[in-house]
């Protein structure tokens, strides 16, 4: 009989009829009338009930079918006396796929998410990494369908570079240069390696994006970076996912609309797909988390320059305000404790915050008149800081030249970015969302290794 | 005033509105009495025609209007006069964004696809490339819009990993160690390394894939993938992009259905949502592409098994067909040229081909009863060879563990692996298909570098 994914099972009222189910064991209650087997089967966080006489089936068989065991079973669909669902099986036919030993990993409820980090390929089966990874997949089809209904298309950026995109950290080399012989031999020849040359991971897409929107008018990106940094916070990863839209003939205002649309269409995609993940989340992580969701929603992002949001935080100071990086004068970067005041307390809603000191930011970035600023539009948000960088980039070449000369920068590295000012160039901006922060916000996680299934951090590539 | 796109200004009707279009002169003809500037913004293959009164333009700044620059025309949409476009626009305002000077490289109309690489940054403006990567982006999105519409979760498997998955392939290493210093020490310490130990680039997502199918119940990777092979082929490149589903509770039935369901959905969205693009290439790069495109669709895939392949090759040899590869005896690896003359000269139509040589085949196959051969699913395409490699995979323990020791591999390094077959083990199997073999078969290109953005080849990664 086909099998019916226990999502569909749950919700069919279709009782009396045979229903077969295939999934893996969440709890079995045994007394001497009756067996009660929850199963699930990754369908959705909810386990449909399997109820068992259990004079019809073999004691045995019964007794092996643990916590974690993967099982199928057949039998009439029924309104549930239970609470909390709707329908249960009772059970006609099982069949035992695979058995569970008792050393299970995850066996135990509650178990801490540092215990479970060490099980990365078995927590996966968890309530809680369940929840986790169907909202991460449906904020990836959120991402996709937004873009694709606005004429973005999705453009792969290469993930092997010789380029340094824009210094904006420590890069992992790729090689097959045998290092045990280059320890041998006392040198390194790179005419040997792959590409002739030294090469590694990619820290962003946006130079190779922009190549992109200047030819197809709006790309977007997503897809892995890295950064070799050795960072062991709750905060770092050495490969992340982004996601780095670039649009051609866009100016800040617009680009800031762009942002807040998108920003909000995930987070509304999140509350309309993923009620019951959601609702679990609320439940156990974080009793504000939908609260939160929906407000981000509801109301629209504050927009104000660096200028304005330093003034807010020298205020909040002289108040009494205590920080723990001190606010100081113009020019200062500020950090995620500054951006979540503005955020959290002050304006209570999200900020897109703008015109940075461009000695902070990066070199594409286009200045305004004044010759000090830029225009940027990073959006703020409460919990995570700054959830997207972008800013308008600067379109034209001498600028541009002179920025990276002034910088102390390579010009001669760049010449294919600096064609597309050189040939037809053309106003133009993007931003760059960390995908696993984005994660980290809708789920109302902690800790970024818990929003990527196999994290990458130092002294950590298992599985 | 807000800007039309150009896909959008060509379908507009609403003659006599005033619209503003912005993009890059595709051409620029003149005579005295009128300026034709072909307009093109990466929205469609199509341009939008700007015709010019150059008694009301500045000639100096008409003059400079060239191939390749980027420009803003405002003006009435008026029924074209011209054949083969409905409307098209008469100037009343113009500005130039950027010029485009004459040593521009893709100028010249028919450069060879060869020349073109070398300017992988701008042959993304051509009428080629465009159509290449609109048609790359709706894969894309239908790939991730079949698996969410038939409940498979997007999971990102890692890129950087310390195992070898399947010995697919040469891999390259990720390093932080400095190479200099490790030729000047004259040894190797992968203490110091970021990792702590040796770590590559992914040749595959499949183990890690299979670890979410045995949670989430069906999941799909997309992402990119490593082979460190100095192969200078059409057929090569070094990273390139991989879809891999894996489905808990699958039979080699379904999964047959499954693949040939999947591909014909990606090919039959192709036409239906890439058609200007497609009858583009049908006319320039392969007069029979749409024909291929449509039976692929509608004709049902033949299902045979390596045994009866393999009869009807010995046979097209006994009489008379001649192959590059000899055709030897049961047990040999059959080559594309083998696959295609059954999918183009014997059947007609693709072949999904079942049941090869346990020998041939990964490790982790689920074999037959027969002990020889393996619940193999792979998918034969036309001009294409295999397009997806796929199959059951083993469940039971003991004979993993078996096929592992008996291949000579290390079973310790699989050990995460080998959990999902310890705990809960379940019926399972998935396919692989390689990204830009797909866009090879829908576009008609016939190199592999042609249809990703940035091509990573031996001694070649640009950009």
């Amino acid at each position: 009989m086909k099998r019916t994914k226990v999502v569909d099972a749950l919700c069919c009222t279709d009782f009396g009829k045979d229903i077969t189910v295939k999934g893996w064991v969440r709890s079995h209650r045994s007394s001497k009338a009756v067996d009660f087997i929850a199963v699930n089967d990754g369908s959705t966080i909810k386990n449909v009930q399997v109820v068992i006489n259990p004079e019809k089936f073999d004691a045995d068989m019964l007794r092996g079918i643990t916590t974690g065991a993967c099982i199928r079973a057949t039998g009439k669909l029924v309104e549930s006396q239970g609470k909390g669902q709707t329908s249960e099986i009772q059970a006609e036919d099982i069949e035992v796929y695979g058995l569970c030993p008792s050393d299970y990993p995850m066996q135990k409820k509650g178990q801490s998410f540092e215990y479970m980090r060490q099980y990365g390929h078995m927590r996966l089966r968890t309530n809680t990494f369940g929840a986790v990874f169907r909202i991460r997949h449906n904020m990836a089809i959120a991402i996709h369908k937004y873009f694709h209904d606005h004429g973005f298309y999705y453009f792969h950026t290469p993930i092997i570079t010789a380029s340094d995109a824009e210094g904006a950290g420590e890069m992992f080399q790729v090689t097959t240069l045998d290092l045990d012989r280059v320890a041998k031999s006392g040198q390194v020849d790179y005419d040997r390696d792959f590409f002739g040359k030294k090469t590694s991971l990619t820290v962003s897409g946006q130079l190779e994006g922009e190549l992109g929107a200047t030819a197809l008018g709006a790309i977007y990106t997503f897809g892995p970076t890295f950064r070799a940094e050795n960072s062991n916070t709750p905060r770092h990863l050495a490969e992340f996912w982004m996601i780095e839209p670039e649009v051609a003939f866009i100016d800040q205002e617009e680009l800031m609309d762009l942002e807040e649309d998108f920003i909000k269409y995930c987070v509304r995609w999140a509350l309309d797909n993923c009620k019951d993940d959601l609702e679990f989340l609320n439940k156990m992580i974080d009793k504000s988390l939908i609260q939160t969701l929906e407000s981000v929603v509801k109301e629209s992002f504050v927009r104000l320059t660096y200028t304005e949001g330093l003034n807010i935080l020298q205020e909040a100071v002289n108040k009494g305000h205590k920080f723990e990086f001190p606010v100081t004068e113009w020019g200062m970067d500020l950090s995620s404790e500054h951006e979540r005041y503005l955020v959290e307390e002050h304006f209570k809603r999200p900020v897109i915050m703008t015109d940075y000191p461009a000695e902070i930011k990066a070199f594409y970035m286009k200045r305004n008149a004044d010759g000090k600023t830029m225009q940027g539009t990073d959006v703020l948000f409460p919990r995570i800081g700054e959830i997207i960088g972008g800013s308008v980039r600067e379109e034209n070449l001498d600028k541009l030249v002179r920025e990276i000369e002034d910088r102390g920068m390579d010009k001669n590295c760049y010449n294919w970015y600096l064609d597309t000012r050189k040939y037809g160039s053309c106003p133009h901006g993007g931003f760059g969302l960390g995908f696993e922060r984005l994660i980290l916000f809708v789920t109302g996680m902690q800790n970024i290794r818990d929003v990527i299934p196999f994290a990458r951090t130092p002294r950590n590539a298992e599985f």
